[in-house]
């Protein structure tokens, strides 16, 4: 996962060559990525550096600091998001973005979040160690509370809801205390909200947590949009019967059906072209003693996939084979649909050629794929272009004490993130 | 389900044409098993009398009026079974027992342990009426707490602990306060235990709880055994996964192999051919959201026969397609077996013969069968011949307030149950 640098081998673009000389450290990104460590820093390695807490006003100040070193002008905004700004040439040009976020989930790891986060000061560097001016301002972000809920996202494009605001965090505190705590304002939240055409595009780096790229030990994921999800409640009725003397042929078994149904579930999502998932991660069933057939199984259903039409397509296939199974085990089954979706948010075409110019350019191999995960990306998308880069992590590990990325891959993001900006600074208006 | 007399149809024996004249009393049983049903009525119909409440007090009290009335020598011994005696000519023969129990579950009905009972008495009654004189003494019990857990006739057997006297019955009440408060005294068990020999055979009448009889039209259940039960936990581990990005094909789904698993524990247990039966009726996932692969899966597996070994050998053939299932989706599965067991409780071959005699005597039609549900005749089978007699509960309902048995279908089995007494008092020494 390295690339090599065969000048000669770059086709000949003025632009590429020249933005190339501007190379990002990869021993700086790492020190700092360790050195952020250190803030929340677990004894069974890692960190629990969930938001609102000391660790994480540790953290950002660690950050904050950092990036004042690096020339920006750095402000918190009333939802408490990190936002260091450097003036481009055109002060009329409406800023490029990009950013991730340093919060973790509670013995979570030193890359998911912080890799986007250290890549976007590495840019920042480079540009001031080159004395590169952009033609657009550009905007470091570090979101707030990304792993409760893209809460500095949300704000940012006018979504986080007085409600959301009182939902308690990993930290203890509700979502409210933890915005005044890390010096935001929610009473100010709607001086943040950007609209439609206020940013000129948005860019987040990140870990893969999958393991596609390990697995197929490619360098950089060109991220093809973050997946919508769906859930339902499915709910399987029987009826309930004495299981020593009810002979098997005379069962309305809402278990069997029900293990039937993940079978199908798993089959359908599997056979549909396509890199659609299905999970189905919660169960109970009623009564449930060992010795009474189950009246009733309740479970969840979870369709993800980057087309909100594939995910109908997959759930009606599912709701067909329900019925036959249905049918054949006298039982009742019936889909509840939970409104806890997120609709997809693809990324934008040109900037996705951006990265893969910059990896055919670098030499570095890329691959396009979707996130199944969620990120700040997917709200971003909904008022900006909005590019987002993977880079491998080892065995597609996230929110662990174990999660690793290497250096020369972080180094990569980072690279691939500043030759993406520079495309995009020249060409987008 | 109704028998014909057609006296030219039974086939010429002295003891038979003689014994069937003393015809059991349908209205009687009717009326008694109705007036019962006003101890611990409920308002949705049948009863809650659950054992050492004051309802089955007032119960037990009418019942041993009725007792008393059918000159019975009636007492209470130290577990709380009421005993009605009824002496035989000869005096140093060991006691025919029969009988069941009147305590109900919470929201139970009238029929399960009420047939038995009423129509123990009913024998009893007829006896008297006729003046008969068996060899044999002979004991009507009326079992103390049977679904609490065959309270009284596991202290018959000497197998009711003292921990099992601590646990919290239906009433509220501790075993060992409820049995001082229907008259028992837990301190002095040891007065009640009878051993082999002691009794010369025991009989059970009693509400099939399966649909087999009602099904097949059939007057009479002749019961081979009680089955035995075996239990087990069966944890399935793989690996939590986040259900976003890990593609279907890198998983290591516990919740698919348990659903797998189930799929083919239903099938393994179908196709063996046999009368056994298996179930899943409890089932956990862990970490159980929606949007998290199962790492963990716990679930039950029951499965009851008439015998042991073939229990071993449904087990033996699950466990072999666990393995496969293991190896194909990365998990891992385990059977622990759980010591809750139940071994197969035969019945005397013999008695089953005087039981299908009388059936063929009284042209009632009859069939063989296992009871899938416990009873205290398993207990009485380790210490005496025993024999049951079912009659059909219509669609096998049990447990329930809508559990129904025909007034025909109660003077049938009443009827077998004197026949066959009179055929072990006569053949049995």
């Amino acid at each position: 996962m390295r690339y090599i640098l065969v000048v000669i081998l770059c086709w000949s673009n003025i632009h590429v060559s020249f933005s190339f000389q501007y190379k990002v450290n990869q021993d700086r990104i790492e020190n700092r990525i360790l050195t952020l460590g250190n803030y929340g820093k677990n004894p069974e390695g890692g960190v629990s550096r969930v938001a609102f807490s000391e660790a994480d006003i540790k953290g950002r100040e660690y950050m904050m600091q950092l990036m004042k070193d690096a020339e920006l002008e750095v402000s918190i905004d009333a939802a408490g998001n990190i936002i260091g700004r450097r003036k481009g040439k055109n002060s009329n040009a409406k800023p490029i973005m990009f950013g991730s976020h340093i919060d973790s989930v509670p013995f979570g790891g030193n890359y998911d979040g912080d890799v986007g986060s250290i890549g976007a000061l590495e840019v920042m560097e480079v540009l001031k160690e080159n004395n590169i001016l952009t033609e657009h301002p550009l905007e470091m972000i570090i979101f707030s509370d990304e792993e409760g809920g893209l809460v500095g996202s949300r704000a940012l494009i006018g979504e986080l809801s007085d409600q959301a605001l009182q939902v308690i965090s990993h930290s203890g505190k509700t979502i409210e205390q933890g915005i005044k705590d890390i010096g935001g304002d929610p009473s100010k939240l709607d001086e943040v909200i950007r609209k439609s055409g206020d940013i000129t595009a948005f860019l987040e780096l990140h870990i893969e947590q999958g393991a596609i790229l390990d697995d197929q030990d490619i360098d950089i994921g060109v991220v093809e949009g973050i997946v919508g999800i769906d859930w339902w409640d499915v709910t399987i009725e029987g009826f309930a019967n004495h299981a020593g003397t009810t002979p098997m042929n005379k069962r309305q078994d809402a278990m069997l059906a029900a293990a039937h149904l993940i079978v199908a579930i798993n089959e359908t999502v599997t056979e549909i072209p396509g890199q659609q998932v299905g999970t189905v991660g919660r169960i109970k069933a009623e009564p449930g003693a060992p010795n009474v057939i189950p009246s009733k199984v309740i479970m969840s259903l979870e369709i993800r996939d980057l087309s909100g039409e594939k995910i109908m397509e997959v759930f009606r296939s599912i709701k067909e084979k329900a019925a036959e199974i249905a049918d054949n085990s006298k039982t009742k089954i019936t889909f509840s649909h939970i409104d806890v979706s997120a609709i997809p948010a693809p990324t934008d075409p040109e900037i996705r050629e951006f990265i893969i110019a910059s990896c055919k350019e670098l030499q570095i191999s890329y691959k396009s794929m979707p996130s199944g995960a969620g990120h700040d990306a997917q709200d971003m998308a909904k008022i900006a272009p909005t590019g987002m880069i993977f880079v491998p992590s080892v065995n597609g590990i996230s929110h662990s004490p174990i999660e690793y990325t290497s250096p020369e891959d972080m180094a990569n993001g980072a690279q691939i993130l500043l030759q993406t900006i520079l495309k995009i600074d020249k060409t987008k208006k």
